[in-house]
């Protein structure tokens, strides 16, 4: 399996963010990345390469990215600011205008204080977008790859056409799929099972049709991202039906995760896709530091022996799962329980 | 001229909120009140009464304020909490639903960071509202007060229907003006010259005829609150046509403020409200700690001028305007100002 990286994560260092409002420590740092490289090391390790910036404007506003790329110089001219980009106000509900302000744009383009802006956030996250657009690019290009792993960072599913949140910037896997579909796909499944709702890949897919978004994640009613990830949002207009959310009770463990997944494994069949791809979150662990689902090593084993035994051209983007004694063993377990049961299939 | 009063904003002291990424003390604090109660010590104090929270719910969400007044004690009980309320993730864009979870409810409730709720926080803004009732009562009930004076502490015209902003938390102009539509009349003005636009007051009378509002404030594309107070906001359905907003840039001065007021006082008296609100910020000082206007002690005294000048039934509802030199002179100048008008014109 190859996997793309790239060292480029690293301008992204956020420094802190705001929880229950203390400044804490941010668990979306750099050392992620490089245990999950070093993780894979029995694999093809290859830098991505730049495949353009088509997709992602397909699936974020321009004003937004402008934001992103430029936002952090206004921030930093301003007296007594933060040393990252970290909003304080936001439009909610009855506001509607976009304003000047780097303030008020701050709180337009972020919808919470998880998503700190540094000076090399923009060209991280493009970094990382690249590496899904580069996994996308092998599998659809090659006959010999059904499957590669981009080890993106940031991660990039909590991220709308709009808006930053949850540690994520640019929505590599919704670039990815977008990417697909300009490659020549007709249908896209988006499998996503970090333990958060995939809430900015469902929106940017909500009205669309070519695109099966599904996710299994913690309980939104007790678990960020809150406001999305019910089980009743299920699309609109021509999106209607291709949207799944799975909630899980606190404390879910292998064996009902497992059955939980089963009906969104038999939805991906359904739809028949040209191309999977799966948001590949590990803070579903039992050991993760954001924990709320409770899934062993083992589990993800499981986890990758199910979906690889869709035998689905897949492309896999990580998304969250924090630094713990296990995070790079999971990575390792779920790569090779899809390699099992992908190759038995197709052997 | 009566001025209502009542010491229990003394229960809602904030520590600190959170501006441009870090904590800052919070200027919203209890000596603002004493030094405003200080300035009108000529006028006959008198403590508010409890007019009951039937205007209050009419103006306001019932889980906002069940949110309001019992979310401290959940905030409380989570590991590593601030020692108030202060949200850390927004439902903005593309999210509907209202989660359980009390980190969830801040961030639905609370529009900012600038709203921090502690214990005493409710009672306070109850009290608040009930001296705005208070002076409400007493100008729709006595022939001899044409006007009265409610020392509001915390202000109330950026909470919406179900969302805390910007130190504000029951609307109390709001609760104000529908006990006075209660009471009997028909028709209502709000003139907000708080420094700041009054997005609650326009958010909750947004589809209403019944009451005008009015704001001169500091153009939002440059200054809280952002997403709202831009001119062409003008009211929707039923509403359309009763809401003005006069945006104003950096630095204005009295002359030109004075000049910006004109054609505000000629559609309140266009509209022929039985009763006129007044929601009284001082924070267009020049020397306000949150300064963006530029208007003088004499500038305040020439704006109380020209609004007695109209001779209405008038309830001042005490906004914003926070601890400088100026401030208690400011609310004095302003109060002088409009016996001069209204005596002046009524003797």
């Amino acid at each position: 399996m190859k996997v793309f990286y790239t060292s480029e994560h690293q301008s992204h260092a956020p420094e802190s963010f705001m929880l229950r409002g203390q400044r804490v420590p941010c668990p979306e740092i750099p050392q992620r990345a490089e245990i999950l490289k070093k993780a894979v090391s029995r694999h093809e390790l290859l830098k991505c390469s730049n495949h353009g910036s088509g997709a992602i404007e397909a699936v974020h506003d321009s004003n937004y990215l402008e934001f992103l790329h430029s936002g952090f110089d206004e921030w930093s001219a301003l007296d007594g600011a933060s040393p990252e980009i970290i909003p304080n106000v936001h439009p909610n509900r009855n506001m509607s205008h976009v304003p000047r302000h780097i303030v008020g744009r701050a709180g337009f383009y972020q919808s919470d204080t998880s998503c700190p802006i540094g000076a090399g956030t923009g060209a991280a996250a493009v970094a990382s977008a690249q590496c899904a657009l580069s996994a996308a690019d092998t599998v659809l290009s090659s006959s010999e790859d059904r499957v590669a792993y981009a080890l993106c960072r940031p991660p990039g599913h909590h991220a709308y056409a709009d808006m930053a949140g949850g540690f994520c910037f640019i929505n590599n896997v919704a670039a990815a799929a977008q990417a697909c579909l300009n490659h020549g796909a007709t249908r896209v499944a988006i499998l996503d099972i970090d333990v958060h709702h995939g809430n900015g890949t469902q929106g940017i897919f909500y009205h669309r049709n070519d695109v099966l978004t599904l996710s299994l994640h913690g309980d939104p009613d007790y678990f960020y991202p809150f406001y999305a990830g019910y089980a009743d949002e299920t699309g609109i207009g021509d999106g209607l039906g291709a949207n799944r959310n799975r909630p899980l009770p606190k404390g879910t463990g292998d064996s009902d995760y497992l059955q939980a997944l089963e009906p969104e494994l038999e939805a991906i069949m359904s739809f028949a896709p040209d191309v999977l791809l799966v948001a590949l979150g590990l803070d579903g662990s039992e050991h993760d530091p954001l924990a709320f689902l409770a899934i062993t090593t083992a589990g993800f084993r499981a986890i990758g022996e199910r979906i690889g035994g869709l035998t689905l051209p897949t492309v896999l983007v990580q998304e969250g799962g924090y630094v713990s004694n296990v995070l790079g063993d999971n990575l390792s377990a779920f790569l090779a329980g899809y390699e099992s049961s992908s190759e038995s299939v197709t052997a």
